[in-house]
């Protein structure tokens, strides 16, 4: 039996383009789950060995189904990101031209990317949401409705035929997708990781979350994500998701990590793990004074102030 | 004619309710809405004098829908706010009791507020979506559903009949929403006030979040939000939405806005606006330093020193 | 009767020197003064118009006489300021040769100055202080000693030769003087500005002093000097006299001082004036967000927003 | 042979009565030298065990002597100090009257302190300046004035009477000693401590002190000097002499420790060692988050998220 990864379903979806570029999933068994949390719980029960879920996007921003799963519950851990582009392709029965189609659909989340490219060429087309897009792929194969909007790859697998491919509304659409797991040691920096946590404040005050951010400041860490979400404890009740450069070996992601921990009433880390979308030639050099080896040395010289020696 | 309100509709929902909290809407024909986009639209191309809209929910977080339309487009003001504690009644047709329901709807948003009660008391109904609460409480008044989730209040509008009231999993679940129009003059400072804005950050680079917060913190104006949103500009761009205590009016805020002002890509102003959920024995003390008089004789201070009268 | 300036005397020292450095001394009557105090009390008792007195040396760093006067009493303003480099010529009555030389003298503070150069040229020569390197060379001129160390310009006044010159221990010794008078108008900037202060904390606590350089920080003002002085309420308890860069009449420093004069105990401002070594070209361009036209502009937008015109 | 300590003699000045204070002169040998770098050097070269000299008083403020001995050379650490209360008794041969007096003497440093008191009392009266108050009572056991400022404790060495003691102006006019010796392990933490460095800054710019003072304020720890000292570089080049509260072995001062050696160009440690003039009691609570224990449970906390384990 192999190892299995889940994902958000169906199949046929970006999410499942997004999973397959990892080469391990040659021989994992991949298993659509109908949610984020159904795919979430079968790593927490131990069904699965890992679960393949989007986490951000450039129109929506944060997945905030997927954040809160992370947030709360048994802890789990990412191991990898996967940067997919979106573009749609729109989807007919062979032989469907661009006049003959009076209905169109696809998830709703489609329709801010293609809204505009609809006005222009199918200014008159009637908009019903299916379930995915996948889903609406398969509405067209069955007749119910003249065109769909889905991956191009979605094309061969119901028999339709893409009239028109690219389409996107934003320049610069993209998801990103993270495969998570049950807590284990991170795997070694690649020399391009970020690290991602979450932090509840102890209280509520002026320079309260400046303070937060200053750990992170003081020791030259730069961050590539803040997201606010509510804790529940009521309206205006917030915890911070937060993705910082850097590898939770490197020294002043350790030592930011320890500071935060003092200082907040709770801390969650979410693992660290090698960026998408940039290799080591796009990490920036750490400021003076926060390289590991400087780090280092200065922990040496305490040591030896405290012992005499210097 | 009278001057007219949007909102979100259908007629019968959360928001309605919250809406005719406002004393003025005796007075104006309020009309409902299919989208937060198309409440506010009317706004901007003066159709209609406001638009009342959910912002953010202590469940869900941020309203990203009417958070996007704010960030963007025609600059719009927030003049009220209203908060509204969310509980649910299952409405059925009269006669029909608990061991007689096998369906029950309701907009999916109302699922993780009564799942709990679900699995207790009817562990195998089936649920199905409807398009908002008010609609789930039609389609039972049609027969097509046992039961809904909605507001206690939907059920004299649809002929039925409330089961069960105060059906709720999260304590303290409250909706707030916004009453929304063109820029004008804020409203004078009502003693409890919140100053919401945008920000984009002139780059990104470590501590350049914990600069654009410490102007708040240097001045002791605490935040009652941070939300990012993104940018449309790729994935990791983000701007973002803050909620911070105060009145435009107070020389602390002010300055706090001025200082951001000159070291951000971009500020829009959102609105200075009375605090639902708080009156001014509720409104913490200025920090030293920070009241409005001890900012005018700083002023003054400076301006005799510039005349070389101290 | 013209207007005076008084000065640490006597006449023949290295302050003269400097003050002789500003044209306006041409028509002033200049007259030495015993002390820092007695010059300085002239100015406030209205005998004299300014009095000029050194205030940083770079040996010894800040004069504290000079300071404390500054720092306490009736309010003085700084107008001017005289950068000297100092360098000390030995002394000899006309036909003396250095193997000649057995007794040597001078002012205690040009020790440190000449210590190198007589080890290695006079190592048995016998050092006695005297009141100033001027009295030194009238000692010298006496018979008393073979030899003094005082500025080369001394050599004439006491028909002395001067058999060496150049004499430093330290590269770039330099003694900064500044010319005060009683408070008026500043100058308007020069270009080259730079704005004296001083601070007092309301209380000590982690942070305190980090957060008043903060309020320069946060406007990009650059400091040139922080000394620390006593205020005389026991042992611990210090004030700040601190240099910024820039002018009291530029935006991020009148902001600065706002700032400061709002959460410090009590701030006086000790003056504007030009940058002595160093003109235009040695100031650097203001951090972004940090110019007058950014702040004017953010000042603007603000009151925009307040009367809901944006 | 006795272990030797050094101190600024001559004997019977304010030095001597502080060192005697220290339970372990008993057994040292203490011997009195012309200057501050002459006691110093003694326990650089290996002559003396310690050094005793003044580092600060209430009036003058930093003693730069000391100071700028202990900034450069060969490394020293500080193992003790002890505060001194300083008031003046007014020395004469026996028989002399109030009325008799027409010449004082004292070390100039006497001089603010007795000021007031000699204009209420002896207007009239000459001062001339001795080079220690120890040698001015020898001047008037030679008759040479009629009366001498010292310690009372002069009194009997000289065979003097005091006409009046506990002469001062300022109150609380103190002056702090240090114990100096080569570098060895810190003394354990008493538990009312303080420790001592010198900081160089890496380079100048705006906030570029602020932020090496952010490395004590992010830790909680509270400073109880600041003093600038110039660096021989040139005007305006200055380094830092800091106090700060706690020890060496305290988690958050190691920490802050580390910080400046990686953000500086140099960090001189000078000590950790009990404060004098205040018990465990006068020690405030650390701040949330910095005790001992919160740094070790988060360094405990982060070692395990690199391992897997949490």
């Amino acid at each position: 039996m192999p190892a299995s990864y889940t994902y958000l379903g169906p199949e046929g979806t970006f999410t499942e383009v997004a999973l397959r570029t990892l080469p391990e999933t040659a021989t994992r068994e991949l298993v659509p789950m109908v949610s984020v949390p159904a795919a979430l719980d079968a790593v927490r029960n131990g069904e699965a060995e890992a679960a393949f879920v989007p986490i951000e996007n450039s129109v929506e921003g944060g997945i905030t189904t997927t954040l809160d799963e992370l947030v709360s519950g048994e802890p789990l851990m990412i191991y990898r990101e996967v940067l997919l582009s979106i573009t749609f392709a729109l989807l007919v029965r062979p032989g469907t031209t661009l006049s003959g189609i009076k209905t169109v659909t696809a998830h709703p989340a489609a329709q801010p990317q293609v809204r505009n490219w609809l006005k222009a060429h199918l200014p008159n087309a009637v908009w019903e949401s299916a379930a995915s897009n996948a889903d609406g792929a398969r509405l067209v194969q069955e007749g119910r409705y003249d065109a769909a909007f889905a991956g191009e790859f979605a094309a061969a697998r119901y028999g339709l035929q893409a009239l028109e491919t690219g389409i996107h509304d934003a320049e610069n659409a993209q998801t990103r997708f993270v495969l998570v797991g049950r807590p284990a040691r991170p795997a070694a920096p690649s020399g391009a990781d970020k690290t991602s946590i979450v932090l509840w404040q102890r209280d509520d005050h002026p320079g309260g979350l400046r303070d937060l951010l200053g750990e992170f400041a003081a020791r030259g860490v730069n961050l590539m994500l803040l997201q606010s979400r509510p804790t529940g404890a009521g309206i205006g009740n917030y915890c911070f998701c937060i993705d910082a450069e850097g590898h939770i070996s490197d020294r002043r992601v350790a030592e930011a990590l320890m500071g935060l921990k003092r200082i907040c009433l709770q801390v969650r880390f979410l693992g660290s793990y090698p960026r998408a979308g940039g290799g080591p030639e796009d990490v920036r050099s750490p400021l003076p004074g926060t390289s590991d080896d400087e780090f280092m040395s200065a922990a040496d010289w305490v040591a030896r102030c405290q012992d005499g020696r210097f």
